[in-house]
Order: C-alpha cells, then sequence, then structure tokens
C-alpha cells in the first residue's frame, strides 16, 4: 500500500462529465483507493447518483462546489482533474502553489486563496484535461487562443503516456494525462519513428471516434438525430489533437514531425479506431514493424499486439484499458498500416489515469484496471 | 474458499455463444474460480481469442467440442451450460447420470456414455438455457414442442432467480437459470403478488430487449440492418417465456395466473426494460408497492428499487448485475407501472448464474459480480 | 391546381426544427405547391443548406427571422406553424387576425401589427404544435401552465386527425395537426371505441419513440450518449399528450375516457410503434377488430391492416405518411392487443401537415406523400 | 418516352436482395417504368411484400423463381440484375444470347435455354454485380477465383459511373454498374488526375461503409450485436473494389495507379464517407482541386461541390442520389484531403443504375430520382 498502509485518498474534480464518472467507475472498486471528495458545481448538493444513476450504491460522498471543498482536514493525496480545457491551469496551479506567472499569482490572490489555504504540499496531481500537455507555450498560445496562466508548472508537468514515460510519470507531482486520439496514434507510433523503422514525413492518422469524446456538454452536434445513422469527418486539418501528436513523435523521432490527422465521428458511444498509413524506412515491411512492436511491448499488460492478419475493433476493448495494435501490409509498395483501437474513456482517459496514478504509488499497474472489455 | 480451500474449478460448455462469453468475462475475474473447460463444437481446438478477440490475455483454455471433454481428471465442480434450448437436456442428464426416463437411458446409452464416464458424483450444474425452467412436462411439450428427455430431473431442479429461491438455490445439485424476461418480470411482480397488493388478472408486461438475446446464431432477422433504427413487437401472444413467467407468479399468487406478455426488439446490443402494468388490489397505491419492494428488497445487493417518480434505464444497469425497479401510479385509478431494467446478459443470464454459483458454494453472493455499470 | 391554377404558395414558420426540415423536404418536390417564406430567427439570414445541408439545391429562399416578413405582397396562401409550444398562439392569432381575448388583443398591438399588417383575408393556418390541439381550456391551462392566448381560435381550430376529421379540415382556417403520439393511438383506437368493439375503461397505450420526438433543442437529456444503447419510459403518468388522446378518445366513445399512457425513449431517429392494451366489448376478438378496421380504412391511401399474424415495425414506415396497424388475441381472454407504427416526422407530423394541406385546396391527398418508405 | 411512347419495362433479377429492395423503391415510382418481372428464388411465389413490408400497396407483380420466368411475351425492355456476385455472368450471357466461351456456350446450353427462347434483341441489362466491372480477364480471375464466364461481354460492357461515362452508357448494352465504393472514391478522384492536380502514387483511400454494403445474407459478421457500437477496418489491403478504382484511375490517369483501400464497418445501415489522402501536382493546393471539381461537375445534378471548410455527411445524402466532395488543405505541405459521401445503396447501387437507366433511353437523368435525402 502506497501512503501509510493507508488507502490512498483522491479527490475528483468534475465528477459530472463523462471522463469523471468513469474515474469514479473505476476508482470505486480499486482496492488502494478511496474516494474523498468529487466536485460539480452545477450539481453541487446533489448525490452522484442523481447524476449517474449508475453509480448509485457505492457510498461516494456527495457532490460539492469546488470553491467549498475544505481541503484542510482531508488529507487528499492525489488529485484527478477532469475539468474543462481551459478551467485546469488556474486550479492546477492552486493546488501545487506554484508558478512562475504573474497572471496566476494574481488569479491566486484573487480567487484560489481559499482553495490552496492549508493544502499539503505533497498533494499530486492527475490532470485529464489537455491544459499541460503541450510542453511548448507559444504553442499552446496559438492554439489555445490565450497565453498559459501557469507556465511554471508547464516544465515540470509530464505528458503521462505510460508505456512511453513511466520512468518520469513515477516521481512526477503533475501528469499531463494524455488526450484520447493521440493515445490511440502515439502507442504504434512512437516506437517505431524512435526505431526508424517509419519514415518522419507523410504520416496520415485517420481515425473514428465515438461521441462520448465530445463530452457531456449539451450542443446540437452531439445529438442523438445528429450523430446517429451516419458518418463525418470534423476539424479537418485544424484539430488540437495534432499538435499533441506532432510534440510526441517529433520527441521520438529526434526531428520535427508534422502529421495529417483528420478525425471523425462515429455513431457509437465509445471507442477510438486509428488508421494510420505510413512510408517504411531502413527497408522495413510490415513483418518488421510488427515484431518491433511485439518486442516493444511484450511486458506491457495493456498493449497487445495482434497476430499477421487480424485487425483490432473497438469493441473489443469497450470498457476496458486495452489498446489492440494490428500491421498490415499495403498495396503500394514501400507502405504499411497500423490500425490501433482503444476505449476513448479508459485508455483514452479515465483509465490511463489510473494507471498513471497505480505507478505515482508504486502499486501494481493493472490494479483497479483488470475488468475485461464488455462485449457486445 | 469452498471447495476443500481451492478454487472451485468450473467448466463453461458453449463458451462461443453470447452467454457463454459473458460467463467468461465473470468468471475469469472471480478470486475463487477457475475456468477448467470451454467447449465450443463448431470452434473447437481453436483458442478462445479467436472467437472472442476480447477476452484475450486471460489464460485460458483452448475451446474443445463437447464430447472431447475427458471429463475424469478434470475435477470439475460445477458445469455451466450455455448451450441452445433443447440440445441440453440430455448432456445435462448425462452430466448427473440420473434419469427416469427410457429415452435418456437409450440415448445416455448411445452418445452420452463417454461424457459421464469418471464423471464426479458431486458435480452441480447450472443450466442457463429453457431446458428445466418449466416443472410442468405437459406446458414444456407443448411450448417446446416435445416431451422432455429428462423428465427426472425437471422434479428435482431449482428456478434459480437467486432473490427468490436462494434456499433452495444453496443445495440444489441443478439450477434451471431463469430466462432473461422472467427475471425482469418477476423480481417486482413476486413480492406484491405474495402480498396480494396487485392483482392476479390482467397483468400485461411489455418488455423490450437488446438483440443479443436473440443469441449469435446468424439469422437474417438478427442482421444490424434489420435491427437498426426501428422497433417491433414479436412472438405477440406466443412468447416461450410466457409460460415460465406465469409459472413463477402462480407460485408466488397460490392462484392461476395468466398474463400478457408482449416482446419487443429493440436497436441495441444489451438490456431488457419491462413495463408491467397492474390492477391494484386491497386499497394499495403506488406508494404502497414501493415500500413493499424497498422492504422486500432492502438487503438486496443486486436489486434496487428507485425513490418516487425515478424510473429505470437499461443503460444504467449496462455490464452490471442489477436490477433497478420504479413504480408509477396510472392515470387510471386502481393501477399501478412497475417498471424494470436488467442487462439481459448479466442479471438475465450469466450474472445470475454466476450469482446462484455462490450461493451454491457459500460465497459472498456478490463476489465476482460488483463492477459498477458501463455507461455510456 | 387549387388557387387559381397557380401553385399554391406557402410559407413554413419555424424552419430549423426537424418537423420544419420535414415539411420542406416534401413540400420541395410537391407538385402544387411553391415556397415561399422561410423562418428560423437563430439562423435568420442564411441559406436553410446551412442549416440543413441535405436540403441543399433545392432553389429556396433564404432564412428570414419571424418579424421581418413582410407579408404583404407575398400572396401567401397557407401558413405551417412548426415553432415550439406555446409560442404559437401569439403567432397563429396575428396570422389570422382574430381573438376574443384581452392578452391577444394587446399582445397584437404591441408585437403582431407589422405580421398581420396587410395580411390577405383568406390565408389558412396548419399548425404543428400543440396549441390548438386541446379544445378544453381549462385542460390546457393545466397541462401547459398557463392560460391561453389565443382563445377564441380554440372554438375555431379542427383538430386535423385527416382520415377521421377530413370532412371538417377541408373548410378549415385553423388545422391544429395532431401529435405523433396521439396519431399513432388514435388511428386503431377511435373506429373501434366508435363501434363500441373495445371497451373505454383500462385503454394502455405502451409508446416507443425515435429521439427525433424530442426536436432539435441542444438538451443533456438528447445527446447521443445519452441516448444510444438504451431504453427507458419518461413522463411516467404526466405526458402532455394524454389529454390530446384522451378528448379525442371521448369523443369517438361519447363518454368520457382516461387512458394509461406511457412512452419511452428509444435509440433510434424516427418511429413511433403504439402497443396498445384493450379489453374487448360486444363479444368480439381479435378478429372482428382486424375486420372493423378493415373496413374502416379500406379507401384510405395511408393507412394499412394488416393480416393475421402480421405485426408492423417502425423501419417499414420510415420517411413515409404510412400508418400500419396489427392486431392480435391477448394471451388473457376478452383482451387484444392493438400495434401501430408511423413515423414520427411524416405521419406523426409534416406528412399529415401535407395530407391536411391537401385536403383543404382539394388536391388528390396523396400528393406529394407517394414516396416508399425507406428500408433499410 | 422512350419506348415508343409506352412506359419502359423492366425486370429486376434478384429483389430480395438489399439492391433489388431499392430498384423497386426507385423505380415504382418512377413516371416512365414498369415493373414487369420481379425474381427471388428463395422467395418465389410470394408478394414482395411478404419480403419486404415497406414495399406493400404498390401493385406490383409477385416474386418468381428466376428460371420459370417465361421471358417471351413479357416484353421487356431493360433487365436490372440484382444478383450475387459470380452467378450473374451466366445470366447475363442467356439474356444477352452472345458469348466467347465454350463454357458459357456449353452452359447455355445446358441450363439457359429456356431463359432465353424467344428473348427480344433488344434487351439492355445494367449489371448491378461485380461480374462486368473487371475489363482485363486475368484481372477478374486473380480476385474472384476462377476464369470469366463471359469473357465476350466483358469487352462489351460499359463501366457505368454515369457522370464519367455518359457517353459510353447512352448505347451500351450491358452497362457494369459501379461498386459503391468505387463510386465514392472515383467522382473526387477521377477529374483530378485526368488534370494532373494531384499525384497518381500513394493516393490513400480510407472508407467507411454502413452495413447494407455487405448485403442481407445471414452472416455472424452482420449480425447487430457484432457491429453495434464499435469500428474495425476490414480485408485490408485485398478489397475486391481496390482493382477496380485502380481501373479507373489508371484510364484516368493515362498511366497505371495503385492505391491504398481501406474499408472500414460502421454501424449504420447506410452511407459511405471516403477520406482520401492525396500528394498534389503541379503546384495545386486544396482551392485549385476544388476549383477544378466545381468545373467538371457544375452541370451535373447529383455531384455538389462544397464550399471552402465545409465537409460531407452520410447522413446529407441518406435515400438520396447525391455524392458530396469536400475539399481540404493538409497539414503536411503538398498534400491534401478530399471527402466524398453517398447512399451506398442509392448513386453506390440502385440510384446510379437507374440513372444510367434514364441515359440509355433518353429521359432526364433525373426522372425519378429526385426525392430529397431523408434526415434524420
Amino acid at each position: 500500500m502506497a501512503v501509510d498502509g493507508n488507502r490512498i485518498r483522491c479527490a475528483i474534480l468534475g465528477a459530472s462529465g463523462y471522463t469523471g464518472a468513469e474515474l469514479v467507475r473505476i476508482l470505486a472498486r480499486h482496492p488502494d483507493v478511496e474516494i474523498a471528495v468529487l466536485t460539480a458545481d452545477r450539481n453541487a448538493g446533489q448525490p452522484l447518483e442523481r447524476v449517474f444513476p449508475h453509480l448509485g450504491g457505492l457510498g461516494l460522498p456527495d457532490l460539492i462546489a469546488l470553491d467549498e471543498v475544505e481541503w484542510p482536514g482531508l488529507d487528499v493525496d492525489v488529485v484527478f482533474c477532469a475539468l474543462p480545457h481551459g478551467t485546469t491551469q488556474e486550479v492546477v496551479a492552486g493546488l501545487l502553489h506554484r508558478t512562475g506567472h504573474d497572471l496566476i499569482d494574481e488569479l491566486l490572490h484573487e480567487t484560489q486563496e481559499d482553495l490552496i489555504a492549508g493544502m499539503p504540499r505533497d498533494v499530486r496531481v492527475i490532470d485529464l484535461s489537455a491544459d499541460f500537455r503541450l510542453a511548448d507555450l507559444e504553442s499552446y498560445a496559438t492554439w489555445y487562443g490565450h497565453a498559459h496562466r501557469a507556465p511554471g508548472l508547464q516544465v515540470e508537468a509530464v505528458y503521462g503516456l505510460t508505456e512511453i514515460a513511466r520512468d518520469n510519470v513515477r516521481d512526477a507531482r503533475l501528469v499531463a494525462n494524455p488526450g484520447c486520439y493521440p493515445t490511440a496514434a502515439l502507442l504504434p507510433l512512437v516506437p517505431l519513428l524512435a526505431e526508424g523503422l517509419v519514415a518522419a514525413e507523410d504520416i496520415i492518422i485517420d481515425a473514428k471516434s465515438g461521441v462520448t469524446g465530445a463530452g457531456r456538454t449539451a450542443k446540437e452536434s452531439s445529438l442523438y438525430a445528429e450523430v446517429g445513422e451516419g458518418v463525418h469527418a470534423y476539424a479537418i486539418g485544424n484539430h488540437r489533437h495534432a499538435p499533441e501528436i506532432e510534440q510526441e513523435l517529433t520527441r521520438a523521432a529526434g526531428a520535427a514531425v508534422t502529421v495529417n490527422f483528420t478525425p471523425h465521428l462515429m455513431p457509437m458511444n465509445r471507442g477510438i479506431l486509428a488508421t494510420i498509413y505510413v512510408r517504411l524506412d531502413r527497408g522495413a515491411d510490415a513483418s518488421a514493424l510488427r515484431s518491433a512492436l511485439l518486442e516493444r511491448y511484450e511486458q506491457e499488460p495493456f498493449v497487445r499486439v495482434l497476430p499477421e492478419g487480424v485487425g483490432p475493433a473497438t469493441r473489443h476493448v469497450r470498457g476496458s484499458n486495452d489498446c489492440l495494435i494490428g500491421v498490415f501490409d499495403d498495396r503500394i509498395k514501400g507502405r504499411a498500416i497500423l490500425v490501433s483501437a482503444i476505449d476513448n474513456l479508459v485508455k483514452g482517459a479515465s483509465g490511463q489515469a489510473v494507471q498513471n496514478m497505480n505507478v505515482m504509488y508504486g502499486l501494481g499497474e493493472t490494479t483497479g484496471l483488470q475488468q475485461a472489455p464488455l462485449f457486445p
């Protein structure tokens, strides 16, 4: 057990969204964790069951507003932030009581004072929003439309793609949990780029996502009648996950990588399938790629590289923290196709967050994450 | 632990169907169970993962043909039969080595000999098919079109609606696991009929089921394009679950009950919603019904009676063994509406089968069944 | 041709909702109609194609705000109101320039003046909202939470269930187009109640609807992830369509009728299936009911009574103005089951509205409505 | 009118499949066509309504077995073949009474004799199967696993992508109606390759299809529970539509083209979205591509090139013969993205077949095909 033989006490900020609910679903059954705080501003004062009837009977604390959490005395060890993009950085800065930016100092002064009073110095944060994923401040400002409000923490934040960054995650105070699309794209690509088996140019990532990726906000484009019985590409050429993918591929390749990332909205709740088209390098073929991935992920409990001729399907990872990867020859010589599948809410968000927590607290990495996929 | 401190060794017959796969999903993570045998005639020789890719990496035995199981030495404690209706009775008779019917003697002689040779005398069977659910042989013959082939076992079989029949299940050698529709209908109705709060006449059960209820057999009526984007009623007035429901309601009411049971096929994978229209008796109203159910199910871990004004949804029990029940006033005086929701593959089949196993072996009843529902 | 050999000029108010779009889909291909005005306040100034890309290339006028329509000179013959419930009554009063209510006089004075200036005296209105469906003012106030704002028009409005009210529709100035649920329930029930073949007591209407019935408003409960892969009952015992159904059944039966009406939300875009449980009267059986319906609807182009043993499915009426009706024996003696299917946006809304228009202008009743259902 | 002022008399072979039903849906409302024959071997003797309840009330002939059609006296002008791949070639050879292959001579001798006796010499055939699409006999044998059985007709057959091949279709006796995937891929690509604006190398076609593309055959992989709530790629690198696409692109480019074609199965009934990744040539950019397509398709009633920033969705062409095309800049310099959407059963099959018929008989090309898409 991690913290003095006791259970790890966690807070989930933003428990009324889908990733928040998924954190609760997983953590409520995690043997080493106790859920101490659930925040949800709009639904403050209600039991979580009122918002998410499927999470009834679990003995959870009622929802409270974020600014009404009385941190002193809560003895929270880890905070999961499942708040909307852009709103998390001040909160995290408040939680971690450290910032190199005047704006934040000011903000803290004005709005975060209560939040941080008495905050234990050793709290650790796993942020599921996009706020700390881009390490380059300029890139952040370009893609998110404003200067980062806790730039000091950007330097410190660890991009938490567990299988790739495990060693850094272990001691991180702030983990930027990867986006769902990047997780699906990076797991197959990073090892191959690192080994130079695929070219860094002309990487094309055609991704298909279930609609929970758009969150629980009521908007016309997420209505059943607008999503059902159809498919379309969106944010073509300008989705915010593109720079995130490029950042990590650049790191892996050791040279600047620009990718084509084209997301599609699917009539299903969960799942991402990434079909990735690559040019081969160093004389590799699909078989060589498969071997490299098999070797790289041999000891990984959540990544399964499929045998020749077998491709992944999102329905076979539904509800699990698994990532399935298939590798195929292309009809065009010198090219290959990688296909990966994850559950966007689990390995693409809350499951990977818990996996990171397990790493951070020295628990078995699969603890609380062993449930088999739900099919059909 | 039940069996001499060791794990319970189980066999799953019919592992390539949906209820078989669901048994594997649950039992592979059950702390007190070991899966010793998986049969699937069409896919014999293959790893289960080939048939159900979502069940990969679990360290399971390969599929074998039923008649190639070498029972001696397997030390199997419990057999789950997830075979098609009508084909199970000989198999079970063979397993249990006992029958009062010449036909079976003959069949056993001819085809089941190998199967039973050396079978340990204390094996127990949980049958998920309909073969042992109807206690009345004539009714069975009428509804299933042939004389029962193991009539002696009919007398012995316990109808395993756990919450109602727990005491009989505990010592049963053969449990007839209830049908999915009957489970959804009986849990709300049995206590109310037993207490005389609803009239035994004119009970109308309008049920809506996901398509996995039709099994994995390739038939036109189960094709995506025939089910998607639409709804229809089927088997109106002559569904085989009607006599099963009537049998148990008759038992509860102490007088013959005939019900209207009208099933509908829904464009979804899992779930049954039963909307039940009843006439009130003894001056009861919806509130009295709710109170009676709350009292009856207060200690039950899997049945949740919802507060006034709240109705159940199948999506809130998906993947779990829960049954949610709501009670409502009818606009028509002297009537009320009961609504129940279950996952047809879990509480309506494999989950309840494991629940029964837990009871039979003295385990905590929720062991292996605590995973929270998967929503969305 | 109806109007001086010219095409009927119509206005569609509220063209950015689903029923508005469906009116456009049908009327744009109607040989005797010209779409002269399309209003949509939020999207004013845009081509309809921007809001509904499937309606591109039809040569339609751009959307304008309702209060910017310059009615004089438009020579509009008929106005379809596809506005939200509660907002329509003033608009219609304005259009028809007549009201017996001070509030309306006042409203007109203040807000509707421009709207009515120069309005041709012979404009006719088909209202797809619920505003004019309930003839009883007190009932309206009870169910909609405010006094009706154009009570004088309530007396005049004709409840336009075409097959039942055709003669009154013909000369109506204001048609209250029936709700989708009521249409599905009334077509099978009205003739049988009128002939006394089913009892007026204990009529139970279990209805299943696609999600377009909830409109295009962005709300959490209509999100894909909240509707997909599940089913639930809603507004149990207090849906506003109950009094509408009761009003028309009372008219048919000649005595007060109270019904159980229980709607369910389905994971599909379009379609309503109503499963109706009735007690038989006058010694009737299912066969007698079927005969009566066959006779009643023999000449009707849009109502098809199915042969014995055949039940309707919503997917078989998708996109069409058809209503399918099946009749079945109940297992409970003295009872029967009626099942009807419609497309909620066509026969349950815009299709029936056009059918009413055809009647009002002496056109062939099927004109513009002959397209076969789209299956799968 | 085409044929002596009378309506064109057509036969539909294979009317119990989805493309057959779709032909009926369209042709039954086509003002210049009369449906004279409907064949369906398994359902011979039944009214079509029994197989497809949505096609009731249309006054159609009953289904008959193919070999029981008494062609003489039927005066059929055009035959639509909606038979399974591989079974069509003998039938067509029989209908057209001409073959250069001994096998066919023999087959005709033995089995097709009745079929052709008295067949009018001027019957024309539109084949919706893949049998006549590949002009190269060797390629056919490679991809379909057997020598073609009517090779003489291969030479004659016209590949009927109407917008591209209209002039050849006009006088064709045998039209090979394009596959659904090829239609979606070729309409955007052919003009751009022909003009040299995109490179012939490294064309990547990531296609997403609704499940009706797999036909109505009962197979496990098309079951609702196997398709719903998930997505996967299939036939990666070896789908039979790849050589069909390459054949036509090679024709357009004037040089051999090999493409990556990766199809995905979607949880929806209808629709294909093709996302196509291309390298630019001749200094073109997305804007130049859009201009070229706009110019090329300016007069085409069924192809709509969307404005900058707007992408197509399959739901916006559902039930219509439309093809929508969007063009986008890629983040990778020198590349662009084309996205096209069609309804696989209409423009991808039966609609295009009727469009071809209209061309062949000198009718207005949109006759019978003007119905607006059905959304939602």
